[in-house]
């Protein structure tokens, strides 16, 4: 993979799967080759690759690995379909907030399913969807910077948490993917990019990815969203999702209900931007969105340094669920949802 | 200054004004021996020393060491006078937005000038003056802590922003010691200590304040308040305050105002705690308090290390100010003040 400006977070090549590693961001560009469905789960788990269009594509790519490897030990296919299926499940879990994983995966096991044929040929029409499915999820982002686009007024200020870019996904992002297109139309649109503690992704990813296409990026800590909407500094908040229920309740980040409540206080409209693969129709609200818990250390340690004291406790949710009440409209590809999101969404998903 | 459990941040010795740097806890506990008021205003300005309360007592031995310093240089009276009023107003000139360092510069000043009699005679009433308000200030912080107490229901968890601490004053702390009288009637309350980028002195001060003192601390990031607030798991929020409006408005650390929004979205009372002398009646609303900007490399860098891309843009406001309709009550050394403000500090200010 050439580095360029278009950046291109997963891509199949030659029976592997070529990720950026973006645990070395924003010091060092590099990639990795992944090889195996193992090699995926922990690329997931570690946040090798991850937002959660992203870890869907990865999720697609990994089962094609497994297919590729259970191909050559496997000779019947129900035994095939069945060792496939146990890594389907494992790979799963790898991460528990993020539906489009969940999706990507089903989406493959399926084909694997029924697809008729010899286990070459499943495994052959498994490597053509992931690809279909890779360059899909840019065109999808596309149309959502489109839809995106129209609504962020002259001149914006639009504050982001987390990184729901390029990085996250294939390549253009949800919510920078808004903000790409938004500017390409009109470059005096600026963007601020909350910190995101614990991992840092809006300093590490956030503000590398942006100042890479030009766009002026104002790094803030996670506490001072409030301070500069005060000021009336900030127009528009978007974000991005990796879970959102029936109801519009949509879990991100952790952090991000923060910003949302801030938002909510000073009239400043707050929108998601996320694929149709992101909304789970299989559950109500977001009460039943499974909430992952990540290692103490990334609270405790910066840069592999302790940050505070010792015997502290900690409790470390790696996302939250900002309810549909504090959300004003949720950007796809195929369009704009508005409240009432239960009816929106019901809508959309006969589209 | 031998350290013990009880915390002295800044003590007046033979003298000499003997401070804990700050700069370097939670990993090394060190003091530094302030010898002119030069030297005050660095320790001041980079934060050596910090916490409006106890800037407020390193602004008063600014002044003593001042005196001492020019007694030797100055023999006229008035020169004396005049010199020293110089160098208040430099020292007044280190940090902008704590009026409790403007207060008790003036206090020394007001008694450098009523004070009959020699040079000497003056610079011995400072030296009285200056130990006496570094003694009243821990009793006013056990006042607020009293006080205080009697408001935190039994077995509650406790969510503080920054470092309001014994390390923000000359010992005890106002929030913090509102936190430890309630834990020695009761030792079944906890603590939720915000990390508070960008200086981290949740994370660097206030962790290693309590887990001094066995009282349990969960460090948590910036923006994960608001789900624990949602989850039932915080029960009131305790911070401190740099500047303190007629009407209640409070300015304090950068992140406070975020928190005060998400306190008043979940029903939790948020309190202010601080002494009287954090009031500055000489101004109507919050949008009178100076901001601080600090610098660029307290949001880019952490522990010496880029944490974000280099090209990005950076505003760093110290403070935030919260607005009166966000505080259930200021505890104060006098009682706790509950809206209207601006009718109970006309009150307590008559006391």
């Amino acid at each position: 993979m050439v580095f360029q400006s278009k950046i291109k977070t997963i891509h199949w090549d030659n029976n592997t799967s070529e990720i950026i590693d973006q645990r070395l961001l924003p010091y060092e560009f590099k990639t990795i080759n992944i090889k195996t469905c193992e090699e995926m789960y922990i690329a997931i788990k570690d946040m090798i690759i991850r937002g959660a269009p992203a870890i869907g594509i990865a999720g697609a790519h990994g089962i094609t690995l497994a297919a590729i490897e259970l191909s050559k030990k496997f000779p019947s296919k129900d035994e095939f379909l069945k060792e496939l299926n146990k890594k389907a499940q494992h790979l799963k879990s790898s991460r528990p907030t993020a539906v489009n994983l969940m999706w990507a995966i089903d989406k493959q096991m399926n084909l694997a399913q029924s697809t008729r044929g010899s286990i070459n040929e499943i495994t052959a029409a498994l490597i053509e969807n992931a690809i279909k499915m890779e360059n899909e999820d840019i065109e999808i982002n596309k149309k959502i910077g489109d839809y995106g686009a129209s609504i962020v007024p002259k001149g914006a200020v639009i504050l982001t948490h987390c990184n729901a870019g390029a990085l996250a996904t294939v390549g253009y992002g949800t919510a920078l993917g808004v903000i790409r297109s938004a500017f390409a139309k009109d470059p005096t649109i600026k963007v601020f990019a909350d910190e995101t503690r614990p991992r840092q992704q809006g300093a590490r990813l956030t503000t590398w990815e942006l100042t890479q296409d030009g766009i002026p990026t104002t790094l803030i800590t996670d506490g001072m969203c409030s301070y500069f909407m005060s000021k009336g500094m900030i127009d528009m908040v978007v974000v991005g999702a990796d879970r959102i229920a029936s109801n519009g309740d949509s879990a991100n980040k952790i952090g991000t209900y923060t910003v949302a409540i801030a938002a909510k206080y000073h009239n400043i409209p707050f929108y998601i931007a996320a694929p149709t693969s992101t909304i789970d129709i299989s559950i109500k609200t977001g009460k039943e969105i499974p909430i992952e818990e990540r290692s103490h250390e990334e609270v405790t340690h910066i840069n592999g340094d302790w940050i505070c004291a010792k015997d502290v406790d900690i409790i470390n949710p790696g996302f939250d669920v900002t309810p549909n009440e504090l959300i004003t409209g949720i950007i796809t590809e195929k369009g704009i949802l508005k409240p009432d999101f239960k009816e929106s969404i019901k809508r959309i998903n006969k589209l």
